[in-house]
C-alpha cells in the first residue's frame, strides 16, 4: 500500500471551530483554583502554588467518567465511581487537588476522600452523590482534610464563569504548561460547545494516562448517552497516548453536560458530539504528550495494513512504548529497523516481505526492501518538533490505529531518578 | 506473608560445581573465533576485531534450539529452524557472525544465509542440515558472503578444544564484557559437564533477549529430550531477563549434546540435567543483564502471592520493564509507590490492602500500609550493585516468579540516541 494519509495536528471538521474559554466556554459552568497549602510553597517572592480546583454546574447535570484500570486504585477514584453509580450519572461539582495523590493510603485515605466529597457537597449545596473528586501528586502520603476543607470553602467563594484558567493551574503537577481548549460545534439542531482541561505528565500510559481531564459541554445529553460518547472518544484520544507506558493509580476523565445550549443529542454516536469531544480531548491528549517528562518531540505513530483493529492498536502501542524507537527519534535517527523489530515483536500479524515504514512522507523501508538512500531525507524530517512515523504491517488488512508518544531523553531519566520525585 | 526467601546470585545445588573452560568444558567440542572483516576495524594498532565464531562437534550430535518470537525474523533464524527440523534435532557445526544481523535483507539475505551454511558444511565436512547459523549486529545491512566464506575457512583451521574464549569474543557486539561459564554435574550415572557462552546487550526482552547463546554438554541425550529440557530451562533463565523490553529479530539459543561423558539422560525433567543447564544459562542470563546498555545495577524482581503462574510472570515482567521503577532504582530511591503502581497495572490479580513491597529485606510497604520510616534503611540497600525487590500481590495465592533486569540510566539513552547505533 502506498497512499498513507497523515492526520492533521488538530482534527477539526467543517462544523467545528476553536473558541476561547476552556472548560468555561460552554454555558452553565463555573470554576476556581485556589492555594490551600498541599503543594510545597516555593521560595518568596513566589505566590503560594494553586492546588485545589473546583468546577460546578448550576444544578445536578448529566455526568460521565472514565477511570484508571490500575488495580492499585486511589481513594478518590473509589469515591467518584461510587457516587456516579449511585447518582445514575449526575453531578454538580468536581473537586480536584494536586500535590498529593491520596493513593495507597489505606482506610485513613478513604476517610479523607469521603470528607473531601462531603465538604464540597456542603459548600456547594448539593447531595454528596453529586460530587466527583480527584487527586494527583505523590503516592502514599496522607492528605490533610483540614487543608482540603479550607480550600473547598475558598474555591466556592472564588467561582467564576471564566475561572477555568485558575482551575487548570491548580491541577498541574510536573506539567511544563497548562492544557485547555474549547470548540463550538454546529449541529442540525443548533450550536453547542465543548470545553476541556487536562494535566499530565509522568506515568502516561495507553489505557488512561496519569492524567486528570475535565470536559464540559452545554449540549443536552442523557447520562447513558454521555457515558457511551465518552467511551468512544477516549479510545482515540486519552487512551491513545503514552509517555512511558505507565498507568497511574489516579487517572480519570470527567465529562459534564449542562444542557444549557438547548441542543439535544440523542445518540452516543452522534457525529457532531463525537467530533466536538474528539477535537477537545484529542488536543488535550496530544498536549499531555508534548509536555511529557523530558519530551522534546511529539511523535504520531500510525499503523496501517493490520488484520484486525486489536492488532492495529497492539502494534501501535508497542511501537509507541519502545525505548529503542523513542531513543532513535530523540537522536534524529530514521532507524526503520527498530520500528520493524517493535512491530514484529508486538504479537500483531506481520508480513515482513510486504511491510513498509515511512518517516514523515519518506518511505525508508518499502514492501520488505530497505531504502537507506533516503536516510538523509528522513533525518531532516526528524528534526521537526512534531514527527509522524508510519508502519504498514504488510498483511493487506484494512485496519489502522494512531497513537501519540514522545521521544525518550536523558532528561526523562534525570527527572525520574531524582530521589522521591 | 512474611517469609520471603531470596534466590542466591548463582543457583547451584550440592551436585553442581563450577569449572573452567566455557563451551569447551564438556568433552567432544572445538571452537574458534577469527576476524573476517565484517565488524568495522578499529584504528591501528588495534588488531582486527574477531567477528566469526565456529563451534563444532566431532560428528553430528543431538541439538536443540530456541528462537526469537519476533515475526520480523532474520534469515539465519529461518535457515537454522529449517535445518533442525530436517535433521530431526542433530547438528555438527554452529557458525555465528557479529557486526551484521542479516535481518530485513529480503531474498538476498536468505541467499547469503544459505551460502553461509553451505560453506560451513563444506569446510567442516558435514551435511548442510547439520549446520546451525546465527548473525548479530546492525539490521538491514547486506552480509558479504565472500567475507563469511573466508571466515569459515580460517575458523575451521583454528578449531581447538580451548578455542571458546576466541569464539566468545567473536560473537560480541556492544557487550562490555564476555560471558561464559561451565559446570560439572554429578549424576547417579556419573559426572557430565555443561558449558555455555552468550552475548547481549541491547534489545534485551523477556521472551528471548537480543542474545545469542550456545550451550554444550557431554551428557548422552536424545534430541527430543534435549529440546524439552532446553524449553524448561529457558523459561527461568534467558526468558526471565529484560534490559529494555525489546525482542530482537535474531535471538537464539543453541544446545548441543556430544554424549562423550557416557552419562545417559532419559527424561527432559532429569533434575541433574536441569540443574546443570540452569546453572549455566542462569549465570549467562544475569551476566547479559549486568552488561546491559547503560546498566549500573543488576536487579532481581521477585513476585510472590500470585493467583496463577501466568499472573506471577505478568507482574514480574511489568515491574522489570517499568521505566519509573528502573529510574527510581537508578536514583537509589526506595519508591514502593512505583512498584505498587506497576504491579497494579500489570493485569495480574492484585489486592492492594494485603500487598507488600520489600527492598532487599526491608519491608517498605506491608499489607497495604506504607513504612516510610524504613526508607533510609532501604535506600542503603539500593546502593549495592545487585539489589532484589519483592512485591507480594496480596492475593494469598501460592505462585511466584523471578526476573532479572537492570536500572535505567541516562547512559542507555545516550547509547541508543546515537545515530544508527
Amino acid at each position: 500500500m502506498t497512499d498513507v494519509t497523515f492526520p492533521p495536528a488538530t482534527p477539526a471538521g467543517a462544523d467545528v471551530r476553536i473558541v476561547d474559554g476552556g472548560i468555561g466556554a460552554p454555558l452553565g459552568f463555573r470554576a476556581a483554583g485556589v492555594a490551600c497549602g498541599i503543594k510545597r510553597a516555593q521560595p518568596a517572592p513566589a505566590a503560594a502554588p494553586l492546588d485545589l480546583a473546583l468546577i460546578t454546574a448550576d444544578e445536578p447535570v448529566s455526568a460521565a467518567a472514565v477511570f484508571t484500570i490500575n488495580r492499585a486504585v486511589a481513594a478518590p477514584v473509589v469515591v467518584s465511581r461510587e457516587h456516579l453509580a449511585r447518582s445514575g450519572g449526575r453531578a454538580q461539582a468536581i473537586a480536584i487537588n494536586s500535590g498529593c495523590a491520596n493513593a495507597c493510603t489505606g482506610d485513613a485515605g478513604m476517610a479523607v476522600a469521603r470528607d473531601m466529597a462531603q465538604a464540597t457537597a456542603a459548600t456547594v449545596g448539593c447531595d454528596v452523590d453529586h460530587v466527583l473528586i480527584a487527586s494527583t501528586g505523590v503516592i502514599g502520603v496522607a492528605l490533610d482534610p483540614a487543608k482540603i476543607r479550607a480550600g473547598v470553602l475558598a474555591a466556592a467563594g472564588a467561582l467564576r464563569a471564566d475561572g477555568g484558567a485558575d482551575a487548570m493551574r491548580a491541577i498541574m503537577t510536573t506539567d511544563p504548561f497548562p492544557k485547555a481548549t474549547a470548540v463550538e460545534v454546529r449541529h442540525e439542531a443548533g450550536t453547542f460547545r465543548v470545553g476541556g482541561m487536562a494535566k499530565g505528565s509522568g506515568m502516561i500510559e495507553p489505557r488512561m494516562a496519569t492524567m486528570i481531564g475535565v470536559l464540559t459541554t452545554d449540549a443536552v445529553v442523557e447520562p447513558a448517552v454521555l457515558a457511551g460518547a465518552l467511551r468512544r472518544v477516549v479510545k482515540s484520544t486519552f487512551n491513545a497516548i503514552t509517555v512511558d507506558g505507565e498507568c497511574s493509580t489516579n487517572d480519570c476523565a470527567f465529562l459534564l453536560a449542562s444542557g444549557r445550549s438547548g441542543v439535544v443529542i440523542r445518540r452516543d454516536d452522534d457525529p457532531a458530539l463525537l467530533e466536538g469531544l474528539t477535537a477537545v480531548a484529542g488536543h488535550l491528549a496530544r498536549e499531555i504528550v508534548r509536555g511529557g517528562e523530558g519530551a522534546t518531540k511529539l511523535v504520531t505513530v500510525r499503523v496501517t495494513g493490520a488484520e484486525s483493529d486489536a492488532d492495529a492498536w497492539l502494534a501501535a502501542r508497542t511501537i509507541a512504548n519502545s525505548p529503542l524507537v523513542k531513543t532513535a527519534i530523540h537522536g534524529g535517527d530514521p532507524n526503520w529497523g527498530r520500528l520493524i523489530a517493535a512491530a514484529g515483536r508486538s504479537g500483531a500479524a506481520f508480513v515482513l516481505d510486504r511491510a513498509s515504514v515511512w518517516v514523515g512522507p519518506v518511505a525508508v523501508f518499502a514492501s520488505g526492501v530497505p531504502h537507506d538512500e533516503r536516510a538523509d531525507e528522513a533525518a531532516v524530517v526528524l528534526q521537526d518538533r512534531a514527527v509522524t512515523v508510519t508502519v504498514d504491517l504488510g498483511t493487506g488488512g484494512p485496519h489502522d490505529a494512531t497513537m501519540w508518544t514522545c521521544d525518550f531523553s536523558a532528561e526523562y531519566v534525570r527527572i525520574n531518578a531524582a530521589y522521591r520525585s
